[in-house]
Order: C-alpha cells, then sequence, then structure tokens
C-alpha cells in the first residue's frame, strides 16, 4: 500500500498551478532580489523560473530519490539479504574466485567435479543429494571467517562436512550452489589440560586419534563419546551423537563439551563458555549447537571434558529373546554395580549369523540374541559386578555368560560391533548396500518394537540385521538391499520403523540425527510448536538461511511466526 | 531496482493533460455517455467534473488513507506490540481483573501488599526488588496460559515463583509492575514409570517431596538434582541447578529432563521432547530453557529421568589445606571407584566451627579443612570405595579419615552440609545476615581461588564460611554482616570474588545462576558476542520482553543485532 500510494501521487499542484488551471493566467514574472530569490529554483514555488516541463522533470526526480530512499529503509529494516534467494551462479563464480584469493595453497578451494560430488553424497545413504559448487579447506578458525563473510556477501550456502561419517545425508550439497567446508584438516589437539581432565581440540579431530593421543602421552584419561569409527568432534556435537558408551557416560547433550568457539553466520566468532567445568551463567548456548546440524553456526575449536581410563573386561550372555535381554539390562544397570557397565550391545540372531560369517575374528558365536558388556573398575569389583551379571542375567534365562578369554578377543569383540555395517554388508554378499536407521524408545517398550519390525521385516523380505544401545532404548536396524525394488520396500519399512517408534512414545532418530532423512518425522514427534520455535531461533540466528538450508527443519509451508 | 522502477514512475501524464499545460485549452466537456462516464468522479482525471479545490481535496484524501494503511502495515510488520512499552498502571488493573475472572477461586489472584512484598523480594539477597502488582496462583497448564495471554494482551511482565530459594534475585517484580505467576502449588506427580526410571510430574514439585513419595512407594529409584532445600522442578529447570550430587551424576544441564512442558510467550504450549532417554530430532529445545531463567518460557511440566538408588555411607577426612583436600578428590574420582563417590564436598575451618557451634549435632569436629564424602555401591564396593579414598587422603596428608558410625550421624552430618547457611548466619549471633555466592574454576585452580579469597575476606574483615562442591572447583561463600556499612564491603567482596574466578578461566556462577545479581559480568566471562546471541534469541522467543525482564541478559546499550 505504501509503494502504491507514493506512485500514485505525481500532482501535488502549487497554488499557482491551480491557478493556472482555474484563471489561466500567465506564469509570474521572475523576481530576482528578496526572500523568494533562491525559490526560482523549486520546481513547487510560484516563483519558479524554468518551463512546466523543467517544473515536472525536477519534482519527479525528487519524488524519485525520495521514494528510492524509503523503499531502501525499508527494505534494510524487513528484508536486508533475505528475499533476494541465493546467489546466481555468476555470483558463485565470483564468491569461489574470491576464496581462492582469500585462501590461498594448493588445494585449499577445489571445483574437481569428482571432488564436488564425494563431498556431497555418501555411500552410506540413499536420500536425494546434490555435489557442492565447491569444496574449501580451511585450517584455523580465521580462514572458517573468511568463508562465511564471503559467502555471506554472496548469499551462497555453506555445508561443514567432517568425517563424513553420518548416515541421514547432514552433507548433502544445495541444488542451487554450496560451499562445503571440509574441516577434517582442522585436527590439532590445541592444550590438554591434564589436572583439569579436559582438552582443548580443533572441530576437525577424530575421537579415535584423540584418545590415542592421550594412550601415548601416558595420560589416564579419555573422551567417552565413541559414534562411529572416523567420526570428528565438529560433527559429534553437530549430530548430538552418542554410541556404545552412552549407558554409561551420557550422549553428547550432557556435559561432555564444556565449550564451543563457534563462527557465527555473521561471521562474529564466539566462545559459549570458560572451562570450569560447571556454570550457571546465561542459558546454555554450548547445548544450542549440539544437535544442531551445522544449521546455526560453525563449531572451529571444543573443549572436551575427559573421564579416567579404567581397566576394563568384555562378556557376553545369550537370550532366549529380546524382551529377556532386555529386562536383565535394566535390573544390571539399576543394581549396586551398574556404574561398573561401560556399555550393553545388543546384537540380535542375524547380526550373530554377520559375525560368524563376515566379522573379524575366527571362531564362531552362538546363533541368539547377544549382549555384549564392557566393565571397568578395579579387578575386583569388575569381578563383583560380572557376578552380579550373571546372577541377573540367568534369572532372565541367559544360558550363557561368558568374559572373553584374552584381550585380544575382548578387542576383536567390540571391533565386530563397532564395524557392524562392514560385517553386514559382506555377509549380505556381493553387490549388497545397507541403509542404517535408528530409532529410541522408553525402555520398557523396545521389545515390543524390536520383535513387531523384525516381524514387519521379515514380512517384507528384508534381510536385516540389528544392534541396540540397549540400556538407553537405543537400536539401529540395518536393512539390506541389492535392487532399486528392494530399495524402494526397505524405505518403506523405514517409515514404518519410525512411526512405530514414535506411537511407542520415542523418537525418530536416537543418535543419527535428522539430516535429511527424518526431516518429515519432526512435526508428527514434536508437534508445530516445538519445530516453529526451532524455526524461530534458526531465523533469528541465521536469517539469510545460509548455514547448512534444507536440514533439519522440517519443509513446509511457512506458519505464522513464533511471536 | 523492480521498485526504484516504480518509484521514478510518477508522471503519466495523460494526452490530454499535457496538451492543457501547453495550450491552456479550457477543460473539456463532461461525457456523460461511453467509457469515461465514471471518470468525471476521479480526481486524477482530465475528465474530472468539479471544482481544482474537490479535485484537491479527494487526491489528499486518498493519499492520507494510503499513507496510514502503508504505516500500519509496516506498524504491523516490524513494531506489532514491541515497542508500544509495558502496559500502564490502569491496563494493568485491566488485566488483574481479567485474571480474576479467567482464574476464580479464593486467593488465586492476590494483591495483597504484604504479600506481593514478599513474592518480589528474598531474604537472602540484596539486590534492588520491587514488589509484583498481583500474584497468581495456576493450578494447570491452562491456567498459565490464561495467564500469560492475558499478561501478553496488557503487555505487562511476568515473572515466575515457586520455592523461592534462588539467592540471584530471580523473582524480584518488575518496578512498572508484574505478574508474579506462583506455580508452587502444580505439585503433582502426573505419573511414575518405574521400568522406565522416568517421572512425570508438575513444574512446582519439589525434589524432596518427590524422593520422598517414590520411598514410600517403594520404588527404589531417585531424582539426583539435590540443590537447596525447597527447590522446586521448575525453578531448578531455570536456574540450571546443581547440589552435591553433580559430581556423580551431572547437573541439570546432563540428560535428567528428558521433556519439558512449556507455555511460550505467545501462549502456545509447546513439548520439547517425549520420552525416550535419547534423542537426535531436531536441536535440544529442553535445554533451551534449563538455564534460562524463566526468560524464554514458563516450564509447567518435566519428565524426569530417575536414578537407582543405591546404600551409601558417609565418610570424612581433615586436611592441613584445602589444596591437599583438592589434590586428593581429584586422584579419588579418576580412581577405579570414582563412579562409586556420590558426593564430595569441601567445608572450610570457618565452617566446621560454624557446625560445632550452631549446627544439629551434639558432638564436635576437629577444626581444619574438611572433606565430607557420601559412598554408593553394594556393601562390598563401599568398602572397596573407602580403602581407597584413605589410601588417597592419607597420602595427600590427611590426618583423620573416619566413617560416620551410625546411619543418623551420617544423616546429620548431611543435614549439616545442606543447612550451611542457618548454620553459618546462627554462628554469626544475632541480627547476623548472610550474602551467599558462588563460583566455578578449573578444578586445578580451585585452591589459589580459594587461598586468595580466603586472605582477601580476613583482610577485609569479613566474617566468612565456606563449602565448595570441590569435584568440579565450585564453591560458595557466605559472607556475613550485621550492618549496612558491612554489607557494602560484602558487596565489593563479593566482586572480586568474581572477577578472581574469571581471570582463572572460571564463571561467575557455577549453580546459583545470573538473575539480577551476576547479570553485570556477564560480558566480561563471555563475550559481546555471546551474550548478543543470547538476546537474540530471547527477542525472538519473547519479542515483548514479557518473561522475567532485567534478569539474566545484561543491561546495556542496544547492540547492532546478531545478523
Amino acid at each position: 500500500m505504501f509503494r502504491l500510494g507514493l506512485g500514485r501521487q505525481p500532482w501535488r499542484f502549487p497554488a499557482v498551478q491551480r491557478r493556472l488551471y482555474a484563471a489561466k493566467r500567465p506564469i509570474p514574472k521572475l523576481v530576482t532580489t528578496g526572500p523568494s530569490t533562491f525559490s526560482r529554483y523549486s520546481p513547487w514555488s510560484p516563483h519558479f523560473a524554468y518551463s512546466w516541463k523543467a517544473r515536472s522533470f525536477l519534482q519527479g526526480v525528487t519524488y524519485a530519490i525520495g521514494l528510492l530512499l524509503a523503499t531502501q529503509y525499508v527494505d534494510t529494516i524487513l528484508f536486508s539479504n533475505i528475499d533476494k534467494g541465493y546467489g546466481t551462479e555468476r555470483e558463485i563464480r565470483v564468491a569461489i574466485e574470491k576464496l581462492k584469493l582469500a585462501l590461498p595453497g594448493e588445494d585449499t578451494v577445489s571445483t574437481d567435479p569428482e571432488v564436488l560430488k564425494s563431498y556431497g553424497s555418501s555411500d552410506n545413504s540413499y536420500h536425494p543429494a546434490s555435489p557442492h559448487s565447491a569444496v574449501v579447506r580451511p585450517s584455523s578458525t580465521e580462514d572458517v571467517v573468511k568463508i562465511v563473510n564471503i559467502a555471506r556477501e554472496y548469499r551462497v550456502p555453506i555445508v561443514v562436512s567432517a568425517g563424513a561419517t553420518s548416515l541421514e545425508g547432514h552433507f548433502s550439497g544445495v541444488s542451487t550452489g554450496s560451499i562445503c567446508v571440509d574441516v577434517s584438516g582442522m585436527d590439532k589437539i590445541i592444550q590438554i589440560n591434564e589436572a583439569d581432565s579436559d582438552l582443548v581440540c580443533q572441530a576437525g579431530a577424530r575421537w579415535e586419534d584423540i584418545n590415542q593421543a592421550l594412550k601415548e602421552q601416558g595420560i589416564p584419561l579419555f573422551f567417552p563419546l565413541d559414534p562411529g569409527p572416523g567420526a570428528t568432534i565438529g560433527g559429534m556435537v553437530g549430530t548430538g551423537c552418542s554410541g556404545t558408551n552412552a549407558v554409561r557416560y551420557g550422549t553428547a547433550k550432557a556435559e561432555w563439551f564444556l565449550n564451543l568457539t563457534v563462527v557465527l553466520p555473521n561471521g562474529e566468532v564466539i566462545k559459549t563458555r570458560r572451562r570450569s567445568r560447571k556454570s550457571a551463567a546465561g542459558f546454555d548456548t554450548t547445548k544450542l549447537f549440539i544437535g544442531a546440524e551445522g544449521t546455526l553456526g560453525i563449531v572451529t575449536e571444543a573443549t572436551l571434558r575427559l573421564a579416567p581410563l579404567l581397566p576394563t573386561k568384555v562378556a557376553m550372555a545369550q537370550f532366549p529373546s529380546i524382551d529377556k535381554a532386555v529386562d536383565a539390562v535394566q535390573e544390571i544397570l539399576n543394581s549396586p554395580y551398574g556404574a561398573n557397565f561401560q556399555c550393553v550391545e545388543l546384537l540380535d540372531n542375524n547380526m550373530m549369523k554377520a559375525i560368524n560369517t563376515s566379522g573379524v575374528i575366527e571362531h564362531t558365536y552362538p546363533i541368539s540374541d547377544t549382549l555384549f558388556f564392557k566393565i571397568q573398575g578395579s579387578p575386583l569389583s569388575i569381578k563383583l559386578a560380572a557376578k552380579e551379571a550373571q546372577e541377573i542375567t540367568k534369572k532372565h534365562s541367559s544360558s550363557h555368560f561368558v568374559f572373553a578369554k584374552t584381550d585380544e578377543e575382548a578387542a576383536d569383540l567390540w571391533r565386530n560391533r563397532k564395524h557392524a555395517l562392514t560385517s553386514s554388508i559382506a555377509y549380505a554378499g556381493p553387490g549388497a548396500k545397507c541403509w542404517t536407521t535408528d530409532v529410541c524408545v522408553p525402555v520398557s517398550r523396545l521389545p515390543q518394537l524390536v520383535a513387531e519390525s523384525k516381524k514387519d521385516l521379515e514380512e517384507a523380505g528384508i534381510s536385516s540385521t540389528i544392534v541396540g544401545h540397549v540400556g538407553d532404548g537405543n537400536f539401529h536396524a540395518l536393512l539390506l538391499f541389492k535392487s532399486d525394488d528392494e530399495l524402494g520396500k526397505v524405505s518403506d519399512a523405514v517409515h514404518r520403523i519410525v512411526h512405530r517408534a514414535i506411537a511407542l512414545d520415542g523418537t525418530c532418530t536416537g543418535e543419527h540425527g535428522v539430516g535429511v532423512g527424518k526431516k518429515e518425522y519432526l512435526i508428527d514427534e514434536l508437534g508445530e510448536g516445538t519445530v516453529e520455535l526451532m524455526k524461530t531461533i534458526k531465523k533469528a540466528v541465521d536469517p539469510q538461511n545460509l548455514l547448512n538450508p534444507g536440514k533439519l527443519y522440517p519443509d513446509g509451508p511457512p506458519k505464522k511466526a513464533t511471536k
């Protein structure tokens, strides 16, 4: 309305013009002295000295400038860069050239089509993916700031990648063009504070390398979050990861990240906290970035809290059914020895078959639903905890409870567990691929969920294995397929598993995150208000929607803002 | 560019008008039939049938209406209710009447001046405080929605109160008027899911009552967050509390709150999650409200994760100095028995003196820096853990390590610790008051901080006691005073303690929160960018700044938005 009003305002007849209309008097003579001298140049003055064409022209130009300033002002307030959309192909090309200037060095900025494609997609997920426009490899927080500033100037989306182990399409490219920021080269450990049990590192550091470095330096501490092999600290923050140790140590959403260095979409670098173990100074901005999948800021450094590294032993127990196994686990974890159980993993009969066939160890295990325990503590307390576990598992119909005979056997067992994906694929034979999904429910409902899902998968003719962080009610289904037809069936089965989990008061993902693959379930699981709150915050922090767009937040018609 | 084009287009002279200007021909006769009939009424038309005065008038009115609509539109988008300021006294009175209608019942809405004052201030803090305009006592989430909607309509700030145990002025009133929402009546346990180790309750439930209820029902679980006696779940979320159990179980910022029911400033009710123990579905909106001190939403219900209730024993050890005690604690916590230590509390020599004089037990303790341990586990593992602790404390120059002889003595010991505040005040004698402050630093720096602070306090002639959650580097200083002059000295000393903690890479508050008292330190501790991020989120979620304004976020000149 505002613009329309101005646009229709060509007629501000000064008195003299009105009189011209009415009485057709001649234009008055120019007065060259006195207070109205200047008014000969004013197109609104009756003393204007030039033709009506000049008058019209000057008035028009003035209105136009006024209107321009007004619209620009409104524009700045209302829209800034937001509704200009993402950069055009030409702008992206300019941005890439600017990146090359800003970050010199061979291979720092790559536009090799093979590289762009490999960074934009994953062998482990089957969601729609696009290649990136460029892959940039920063080596410091300052480099990331430069990238963010260039991307913002040219409105090019930024997708961060590091370990590239995620399963839900978190790092796929944006179809209109995107810059992939590969922070895997930012893998330095900056500071180890042994006396405080903490450590500062860059976001590209892998959790396995961190633990290895601590071991090599003889420091009896470790970082207890253990997602898939190859995962990096930055990705672990982004996904809000957990892993086999979560039953004892909690997840990334607990208190293992003391402080994060984050580059915000506006190019500003913040630290979310200082280094003390606890702080009640303000709401928890550290947690804001944990699980945000790179949509609110780019994590470049992190301060990690470490746990004491304790002696461990591995044991296993076979069960006639999953519900017996789950019952046993809850009783063990609630016993006085609960804290001695570092991991309790469920591997179903199919997974055991896969390990026997394709795993890394030579001798075979009984094929039935099996619990793997990692027990920690002093040698004596491990013994006591194992005795407790043995009694409880026996009570819940377990036929066997055996310790791994040697440390090598224990290590092999865990390697099998950590490489469940590759074992399952190898087991399914040449040409097989695997769609991995995870859901989580209140623990008492896990047996029902697993039983129904296994029955469903069998009926659909889908070959599958299951591994579960059973102490937390979280399980992964590895669904195997060899053809596009089978892929369709698998995709449908994943939907059914997710809906089943949500119906049991659970979540569409316990630890793999949302990415592209689980977006559609968020409103169903959390409600529109909660999703809208997330979007409100996303919009406030990243108004141009530059950071990892199209991930995490469900698509859908824009709803009224949460105001 | 589009708008620019329109803006420069004010001159659409129809040919006939140009000719009028040029040749001063008479206005053509009105044509009453054919396509231009209607144009006799258009003040922009050359066929306009009336005087130039009518033409000017009609054009002017049209422009005026257009401009009005345009500014209203811009206003709606840009400002809505935001910059109208808070409700006037008259509006607040109307709001209170509406509240009385919406929430009938005796005492549901109170405007008794004594009540308003007692809710608006605290005996335990000395920050500026104002009485509220009304105190409202809802009994359900729906009641809270009604309150929020009325408050929003009349732009009256809302301050939530429940246990009223906080120490930094969190629940003080707003000088221009405020509604205090007292949720302490919303104290029901809604659901106990023993098999899942979780529980759903209202925000006004006290943690002590919850644990008592579980005990009475014979359920061997408990909620391990243990802040001050009388604290409620809602306040514990708001402050991001911790307590003596934090060394074993972490704080409110860990994973004890599975799901929160929150009334947002827009009146919408959201649930942040479902009931599974883990979820990676979106960023952590639960955590957004933990530590937000009621500034982003009003928590009305919470799903709590529970821990197994284990047998415990209490022990104590005396040390010649605090640094020896801190060293011993770190070694104990990093030992294979670390997880058996549920609490490790430091009480300094002054605190021990206060307990001897004014505590709840009869026999006296040695007056030196003392560690209190609560050890949990099976009887045998408690024995093993105690043995380990005894050896370690001995190595670090402890002269004594003794178990509480009876369960009663153990309970008394802990009661003394939990009631440190009252013991300290009683010890200081009649008329004494106490300013409690807390800071937290990396554990290795705690001895330095405590030593410097104690020296400082002595030099300033301030009588004080110290209790510390020493395993986490967090301590409380209880500074005693009897006059306004002494209060001034105490206030200065608190500033110095906080600055000392921040200089040691610590925080201005480990668990008491920011409220009014610690606002001024946030920029120093976290940096402008982090504080600005908090404010950006606050503004996006609560654009009218209705929820607990003046708390948590530092005052200061408005900075550029984080865009």
